[in-house]
């Protein structure tokens, strides 16, 4: 069986639709389950609703769980350096116990969705490798880098199979503005209430955005890739784009022009984001499929099909 | 002023002395304060008994403290992996808020002792560079470098100067058996009592020897190295010796046989323990200089003088 971790945030539920669309058996975990997920899937999902904090929940959420996938995540970027220490008490100690919890529940294989924007910290090459030094500047990026550290050790002295996937920025249907995640449904949320688009700075930060189909596809052949995985790998578009040329991109979909204000700079960004996916296509015969426009228009349809009535 | 954190352990003790006979003011601080020290070094030094989990006492004891001297450590290298979560709770979360509480008081230099033995685990090159990736597989290497990675971050945000001290394996007078830490005072403390030295597995396992003053002349090198630090250093010897190759100079220098007993190995130990030093020479203008044996020497006569009378 396959434990989906965190299974009620943007990536969870597709990755939990997909799997089970596929006819496989899944756990689905998560400290609040949506009642419409539940339904939807009701008799093909077995749900669960419990929190990572929760030692006993999570041992017994693990019973028959061979593959765990992992999204669970208290810790969010925007919230810079000022909460480092109870990032590390909600987010890095919980995901430790649960870690030994898989130990010894037996999981073979832990599957990861680390953060490719901030585990790396200053870059010193672009496009970046793997092998790239890692020293975040943000205590998210912190939080996901320990959290990674442990599992290598997990998988060092316990034989745990691992694939962490250092995600770019995942976007596409389903993605929500609540958590203050996601340039684009930022800018889509505030064109919405027409209201002005902030853009941070110059606009000139480059990030590599990547459409959740690809995404959840990269999950799910961590998932099938034969026994021995021990992976640490980028999963991203390839491609890298500004804030502008996001604005573009959108203005484009939406055949409308998008007002907007500049504001001043976070401090704990990195400016440029590029990773080389070279690895992930290597060992998961991987590759992202979905271009930005195309995605861009997907997402428009679902969430936001009156912008496109217009 | 300097602050020394972690004031009454075998290292934090010698630092203090030291700096008091060069005419520093140093503020000692520490969990417990030994009262032959406190009586010693009375009128020089300014004792603090306050612990690193107590965040009000640590924001006082940093009034004005420039530069910042971090021993202080609640984890043992010897207790293996089975508190990983109590490990980062005790150690790493009060560490992470005193790193705040220092940026807030405007502390200008950290210097922090980290642990060359555990930080990088697996080795793929010999000797270990600064640079070599750092996959820690014990909990205790763990903290260590999850520090080093906070300490980076504030360097980076915050401009705070650090100097970063991964340290071979220390040994001198003054090192106490007391907490299983410690291959030579182990042989000593078994060799008094008269009972068999343990050695684990064959007794090949190499680590890096250096001596207590050699140490403390490398924390003194980077309290006084110039503004703008931002240094990972490795600290140690040089050179490697084999558990059979200690027993062996601690036999010449006695002038008596010790025997031994063999015991299953610790699987979370790293097998051969290398360090290149070269990059501390050419940043803060220091080599070891006390060779081993002359160390052993120097350590019986000051702790067993009982042993060399025979």
């Amino acid at each position: 069986m396959i434990g989906v971790f965190g299974a009620n945030g943007f990536i969870g539920r597709r990755v939990v639709e997909r799997l089970a669309r596929s006819g496989e058996a899944v756990r689905a975990v998560s400290r609040h389950l949506d009642a419409q997920l539940v339904q939807r899937l009701s008799g093909k999902v077995d749900f669960v609703e419990a929190s990572l904090a929760d030692p006993i929940a999570m041992a017994s959420s693990l019973v028959d769980v061979e593959i765990v996938v992992q999204l669970a995540s208290t810790s969010s970027p925007g919230l810079g350096n000022k909460f480092n220490a109870a990032d590390i008490r909600d987010n890095v100690i919980p995901h430790v116990e649960f870690l030994q919890a898989c130990v010894m529940a037996g999981v073979e294989r832990y599957v990861f969705i680390s953060s490719g924007g901030t585990v790396y910290g200053p870059t010193t090459a672009i496009p970046i490798r793997e092998d790239h030094p890692t020293n975040p500047i943000s205590s998210h990026g912190l939080t996901k880098l320990t959290i990674e550290k442990y599992i290598q050790m997990h998988g060092h002295v316990d034989g745990l199979d691992y694939v962490i996937l250092r995600l770019a920025n995942a976007f596409g249907p389903g993605q929500t503005f609540r958590k203050g995640q996601g340039l684009i449904p930022a800018i889509l949320e505030r064109h919405r209430k027409g209201l002005p688009v902030q853009v941070v700075g110059d606009g000139s930060a480059r990030r590599d955005y990547v459409f959740i189909d690809d995404v959840i596809e990269a999950i799910v052949s961590s998932i099938q890739a034969p026994r021995g995985q021990k992976q640490i790998l980028n999963i991203g578009s390839g491609e890298s784009r500004s804030v502008i040329e996001v604005l573009a991109g959108i203005e484009e979909a939406l055949c409308q022009s998008i007002t907007r204000e500049h504001v001043v700079s976070r401090r704990t960004d990195v400016d440029t984001n590029q990773r080389d996916i070279t690895r992930a296509g290597k060992v998961l015969n991987w590759r992202p499929r979905t271009r930005f426009n195309e995605g861009l228009v997907r997402m428009l349809k679902e969430d936001y099909p009156s912008f496109l009535d217009r």
